[in-house]
């Protein structure tokens, strides 16, 4: 049998399974399924090797892929908390804070407080590994929207004007794919996927 | 509209999102549905964070993500080859680097070379980074199965001698966690989930 250390080590990594069951509202490219968070968590890695000469002078890349891995395994207790909802946007700091406590707690204290921060970091937004992060993060939902004809945005109705506050941090932190977004979005208000306001 | 070298990165992007939809023979700790390779990929990378400390003295462990969030990205082309299917096996090679030419041949040449690098390593266990992602690899497939009551041994009536030799990596790059690898071996055997020869 494995002794304490290992035993919690490995009873977090059978945790951390079920963030493969946390559903998000994007759907895959070819619009057969909604993403679960866990694929989402390695496309943004993926997506961060690809697109890490955009990030800011001075980004630390691998950093980086330690917050997208880390980033969303509070949604496994919290739920995945929908873009575009703000009632359920009012709860998520405090739901999200709940799970970290429980999901982190599961290891070795040495490592809760190293992962604990890597999320705390993320959400924090801050450090510049942490806004590319959200960069990342927002423009891998419109890549996979607008792939997919439209995916959560069409679904729930969503406003350009929401979607363009919702990028924001791709303005911020990746710019150079800006007009790359405004396009897209563009796009999508022509089709009527995006509501123009 | 993106220049020719962003328009490649996001085309890479989108491809690899198909990644999401090429399932392994592996359930998950709950037994619910097959695992993907792109979540399975997310789920090495956690592995390589909360398990690091027992890597091999000089392991670079952010390499080791990058190795991991690549290494199975042309099964997208080639397929996930079941690990105890000798037939499948012997076309591996040659499906996979057909699939890694025409999936790493969407980036721009220098992102082409870097990331095919990235998947030469893993595949050839050139260096500790590769040996340890594939114990970890290996590791991963274990642990589920065991979670979720003898996953894909049962379902395909695996040998103990097979499951051995599949952990080999394991006793050698991640020789901490062998023990525990041993004693997971043995109560399948006990339950019927291992045959024991």
């Amino acid at each position: 049998m494995p002794d304490d250390r290992l035993a919690q080590q490995l009873s977090f990594l059978i945790e951390a399974d079920r963030l493969k069951s946390v559903l998000r509202r994007t759907p895959l490219s070819d619009n057969s399924r909604l993403e679960n968070s866990a694929e989402h968590s390695w496309h943004l890695a993926l997506a961060a090797l690809a697109l890490g000469e955009y990030a800011p002078a001075g980004v630390n890349v691998a950093r980086v892929l330690q917050l997208v891995v880390v980033h969303d395994l509070v949604e496994i207790d919290a739920g995945d908390t929908f873009a575009y909802d703000p009632a359920a946007h009012a709860t998520k700091e405090e739901r999200e804070r709940v799970a970290a406590d429980r999901l982190f707690g599961v290891l070795p204290p040495d490592q809760r407080a190293t992962f604990r921060a890597l999320w705390d970091e993320f959400e924090a937004h801050a450090t510049s590994e942490a806004r590319f992060a959200h960069a990342l993060d927002r423009f891998q939902a419109l890549l996979l929207n607008s792939q997919s004809g439209g995916g959560s945005w069409a679904t729930h109705r969503v406003r350009r004007s929401q979607v363009l506050a919702r990028m924001a941090p791709v303005q911020a932190a990746l710019p150079s794919l800006w007009p790359y977004v405004l396009d897209v979005i563009d796009r999508a208000c022509e089709t009527g996927a995006i509501v123009r306001d």
